[in-house]
């Protein structure tokens, strides 16, 4: 049977939030999809990164305040260094797991780099929180320096805009890892947001969606699979009422009708469902797999999870 | 004529200190590099992190003192970190000056581990300065923590050790994509430091000489050149007396008659000369080359710089 790549978008679950979680969620991770591999996966991994780009930039931000040689670090420099960080965890984890079950593949990180629209009419309504717990004066010196806030239960927190992916700078690099066979992170945290100025890249005030930059990765890379591991099993239309009722096979069609009558949550189902759509709608034979990531194997094998085809 | 792969290493002067100065120190590095592709070399480019590895490992730690969520990050995350950070910026500037002489590469940065052996005898004697002078107070608090520290002028900074380089973890896919003639960045501050635990990797609490490190790396690549760019455009013998000597060609039997005369700074240029003579010790038709960055295309011509072949 031949191999099918597959590229595999985490989410917070598979990572935890602090430095020991991490450490520790990384590691279930790691079995969960080593699985995957020994089932004839060929997978590229992308992930979400809130809570630890979150910790670095309040961490760059907050204690360089005032003093000499910090200067700001913007969330685009923030967003590379969570990309090493959880890189890092995430490549040891699976390297040692792969090793553990006898099987031999490189496995690494790339720091990659996602190209956003100066245009995106995103910039001009910044939805992403980002970092701690404000305080009113706090959150209005942060709306003097030309940042946003949003008010929030107990305080203010700090908000970016979320446009939607267009280039992956890096894609040659993963494709020609990911064609050899080496397991691939990239995209990590949607990737680092950059405007083109010319030929020159600049960092973006924005946090892309995971979800959205690992679907446009699975389109160029020409994936057989998006999967999206999340918290459940079955994305749900009528989410929260007595008709709730969670889906398994759906068309690409019936994906876009539900779209269109806002049966999914802004955002946790919307930008999964509207990235695998995107996904299927630019190529054929592909799937699509939206579960939990305790159920990977079985949403691979076609057992559960929402399934669009 | 053929190209020629060589491993460069960059120090200090090639990324500066703060964000503002990496960012316009990367451009300047970035057009001294491509004089390089465009004359047939293809590159595989580490580089030092002491200021940033020491800012993100100060913000990371002494910020999240006391704060719930933030737990202290050790160097091997901020080194990682640090590789996301510097590799961004660095990718950046390197695409966007090749793609300006009309020159197509793919550029990335792979976050890369390198081993280090536990019986090595630097991790019983901790000399690498890291993060910023510490009061005496400060100084206490760390030793009593379980970490080292040095007395200098004006108080006290953080040690580790440095460990010499074994495998680089990441070496395949540094080596898959380096052959497909891809720009990579890899090797960043001497890798992130790790342990093997049996097949699992964990991180040690060291910094790793990236002059080594980069040897290293040309050694398992192969590589038939390994540059160190620096601050001078020769090594020299009898340094600071009246009879100092720029060293122009030189065999690896002089290099290393030198070594044993101790005729190098420890921490400036025994490192390079030594990670030369064992990159040259270990292979053929080798030739290493240490210059100023500046004098980098003359150095990659033979016209100037400290040859040693």
């Amino acid at each position: 049977m031949s191999r099918k790549k597959i590229v595999i978008a985490l989410g917070h679950r598979a990572l935890g939030t602090t430095l020991p979680e991490q450490y520790v969620a990384t590691k279930k991770t790691a079995r969960i999809l080593s699985n995957l591999v020994e089932a004839g996966a060929d997978i590229v991994i992308s992930h979400s990164n809130a809570p630890q780009v979150g910790m670095i930039h309040t961490a760059m931000n907050e204690f360089g305040l005032g003093r000499e040689k910090y200067t700001a670090a913007p969330i685009s420099v923030c967003s590379a260094m969570s990309q090493g960080y959880i890189g890092y965890d995430l490549q040891n984890a699976m390297r040692a797991e792969l090793l553990k079950r006898g099987i031999y593949r490189p496995v690494c990180t790339i720091v990659t780099q996602v190209m956003v629209d100066p245009y995106d009419e995103a910039f001009s309504e910044p939805v992403k929180i980002i970092g701690r717990l404000l305080t009113k004066e706090e959150a209005e010196r942060e709306e003097r320096n030309g940042n946003y806030v949003t008010e929030v239960e107990g305080g203010y927190r700090r908000i970016v805009a979320a446009p939607k992916p267009q280039g992956i700078i890096e894609i040659d690099s993963i494709r020609a890892l990911s064609d050899l066979g080496h397991v691939v992170i990239a995209c990590g945290g949607g990737g680092i947001p950059v405007l083109a100025q010319g030929v020159d890249l600049k960092g973006a005030s924005a946090v892309i969606e995971k979800d959205y930059a690992s679907g446009r990765m699975a389109e160029l890379l020409n994936a057989d699979e998006f999967m999206i591991l999340t918290s459940v099993e079955h994305v749900s239309v009528g989410y929260g009422t007595d008709s709730e009722t969670p889906l398994k096979h759906i068309s690409v069609e019936q994906a876009k009708q539900y779209i269109k009558e806002n049966q999914f949550g802004a955002n946790t189902m919307l930008p999964k469902v509207a990235a695998g759509v995107s996904f299927l709608e630019k190529g054929t034979g592909r799937r699509v797999v939206i579960t939990s990531i305790d159920k990977a194997l079985d949403g691979y094998l076609g057992k559960t999870g929402t399934i669009i085809e």
